[in-house]
């Protein structure tokens, strides 16, 4: 153990705040890093469309490469990191490249391995080289490696996870705040802790996209992202926030795999999850991940969602284990060997919180229950809030419930008089 | 990739609760394991005290040793794993012949590895073989794995936890229940959360061996048990329970380890966290880690701290990463290159809970303050309750403020009329 191994040597495909972070991280830790690496990591050559803008480190060290897939080609690179971004386009041409001639690849790049990380896991394996990517889901908190490696031994029964720090913070402060969901936006949008595009976070698709990932690995199927029931949370009123808060229940866009008899259920969605739970205590842009497993039961994982250390950390992490020489299959198992994603019909029973506007008359009360009641959906909890006008507010937790059987349930009474609005169901995540 | 590579061969010294669970999940779950591991695990050879006794997995294919020592030494054995428990006698013998005779070890002796874990990490290390600890530490939580790897990019900055379960199950019962201290733990060994001699974990003890165990994987230093400040729960009253919560606290046996500029810091004690946060919402007997990296930032981690199904869980990660050929020293880095831990003198600033018993008496809180004032230890907030004797409670919440100088001002404090009785001062770990 006391000869020197030589060096790994990094190529960094992007410089925006995440490829950064990695080169200040080296440059900050280089012997910390190979300490605990057992060998030196060197940058080699570097990559991003321009090459003059200060990033506040020192890059004069390192290759220049104008073209992304020219550090996939280079001899002196032994891992490519792709932190370009961009589902299709130099990212994956960087990525495939860099497999294909026998490097190693970290990708940050969630919504590149959602739509190609079948492909890129099998080139990876067909080549001998690792395809890593902890930085693409829940940012600094290792929980692929929790999946991958420390649960190993468990058939893994549920994995959840709030993933979008943006998603949580208006959540989180439209509750705390009473504003509501487009004016906490646009404060979001001031604060950086929102695109000015925020599509792909408020809709769910980001989240979903590392639900998609984090699926695969937990059941060792193939990633499966149009099998995502993806709902974002711009739907989410405060009248929903402020009645699931008075019934215990916080809301979260919550991802929730789980394999039932039928088939995997992935679902991101916003959901109810118990106020006093660790996933319903759960603040502003941290993220967190539950992970079930048969034999372990239930753990959980916070921290920061994204940012430059965090999403640096998590790729250093896969960096130190390349170097120790884990060459492990993207997803846990040999890509060949991930079955096809089945996807679950309705998926499993949940209970459901649903928010009603009945015409105040007498008897709309009895015909609601019995039309709950004739399609086997038994209510647990309910309350009935004070009203001034025609319009009466009823808060119903089910017990529960097929989803199939309720939405044609919701249809039967938004088809008849007794309620004067589209009713609102939201899941309630049991934990 | 197709190569068949050889079986990783086991030997299982201990059948107790954990050996069995190891079994049985091998058992269960062969297939799945070998498709993560990249080959099959077997089970060569078993010891335990009682050969006859009814565990309720089948052992009959797995050849007997009724010394666990003479499992160290068979050629058809790759790895142990010693879950005999006892800091010395057989385990430890049994775990230094294993590594002496090149074979893998993985081990749930957290007492063991707290006074031996440096020489038996060199002993490791000069065989080229791993030696293992994850179901040492917060049992099924992969927290060992997120130290060493996961934020292997980061300069620890502090870790923390809640390490026993026991411990935690008391003192949530207390506050919930309002029972006292003794009648608590008396009901938690009828429900076989506690031992019939408790010492070893409502003293700190255990709690502590797994703590100088984080440290040193944390700080790169050798693992300094002795440098380990440990104070049971044993002396934490229901008063300062109530009186806590009502200053937004709650009441924890928490480990602290953290790097000061002049050296280490090891706490095992009850301390105080806002009762807001996921050290201060946890309930019952699980576990929490607590991992502060200077990049990552601060990362929660939080399962089942013990039982069948954690601790083997742990193991199997282990297992797996054997047979994946990740082969890292024990602690993270080259044991030589372990560093002796300095013990910081004193420790840092920190804020502290102080409950005094006042005579009542006019002027007795100007004294008081006067002599905390003369120590630099100022008031953060105050509250003085209800009485009906002559003896008046005060809650102060200090600011962060030297220990040193807090022991003499309650020395002072002590020995002059102002106080009725002892003052009580725990810290509080600010988050």
């Amino acid at each position: 153990m006391n000869q020197s191994p030589a060096p790994l040597r990094l190529g960094i495909a992007g410089l925006g705040t995440v490829g950064t972070g990695v080169i200040r991280m080296i440059q900050t830790h280089g012997d910390l890093i190979a300490a605990r690496a057992g060998r030196t990591i060197q940058i080699a050559a570097i990559s991003a469309r321009s090459r003059n803008k200060d990033r506040g480190v020192d890059l004069s060290g390192y290759a220049w490469e104008d073209d992304p897939v020219a550090i996939a080609r280079r001899d002196d690179v032994d891992l490519v990191i792709e932190v370009m971004g961009g589902e299709d386009g130099p990212a994956k041409a960087c990525v495939e490249t860099a497999l294909a001639h026998g490097k190693h690849v970290i990708t940050a790049n969630k919504a590149m391995l959602a739509h190609h990380g079948q492909a890129q896991a099998e080139l990876a394996e067909a080549h001998g080289v690792a395809l890593r990517f902890e930085a693409a889901v829940a940012g600094g908190i290792p929980c692929v490696k929790a999946l991958t490696e420390g649960l190993a031994g468990n058939a893994i029964t549920r994995v959840m996870g709030v993933m979008n720090g943006t998603c949580n913070y208006i959540l989180t402060e439209m509750e705390k705040t009473g504003a509501d969901y487009a004016d906490v936006l646009a404060d979001a949008q001031k604060l950086g802790y929102a695109e000015a595009d925020p599509s792909f976070d408020v809709g769910g698709i980001d989240a979903a996209h590392k639900l998609a990932l984090l699926a695969a690995t937990a059941f060792g199927t193939r990633v499966d992202f149009d099998g995502v029931v993806t709902e974002g949370i711009d739907k989410v009123t405060l009248t929903d926030i402020h009645d699931a808060a008075d019934m215990g229940y916080a809301i979260k866009l919550l991802g929730v795999a789980r394999m039932n008899a039928d088939g995997m259920e992935c679902r991101m969605q916003p959901c109810l999850v118990p106020q006093s739970s660790p996933l319903g205590q759960l603040g502003g842009v941290t993220n967190m991940v539950v992970i079930e497993g048969d034999f372990v039961g239930r753990t959980v994982y916070a921290g920061p969602g994204a940012g430059e250390g965090p999403t640096a950390s998590a790729i250093l992490g896969d960096v130190v284990d390349i170097a120790r020489g884990l060459i492990i299959p993207a997803f846990g198992i040999p890509a060949q060997h991930l079955r096809p994603a089945i996807r679950s019909e309705g998926g499993a029973a949940a209970p459901y919180y649903l928010r009603l506007t009945l015409a105040d008359r007498p008897g709309t009360m009895a015909e609601i229950s019995a039309i709950l009641g004739r399609h086997a959906v038994s209510i647990n909890r309910m309350r009935q809030y004070d009203h001034a006008d025609e319009a009466a507010p009823v808060i119903i937790v089910t017990h529960a419930c097929d989803r199939g059987a309720l939405d044609t349930a919701l249809d039967e009474m938004h088809g008849s008089d007794v309620t004067l609005s589209a009713p609102v169901a939201l899941r309630i995540e049991e934990l």
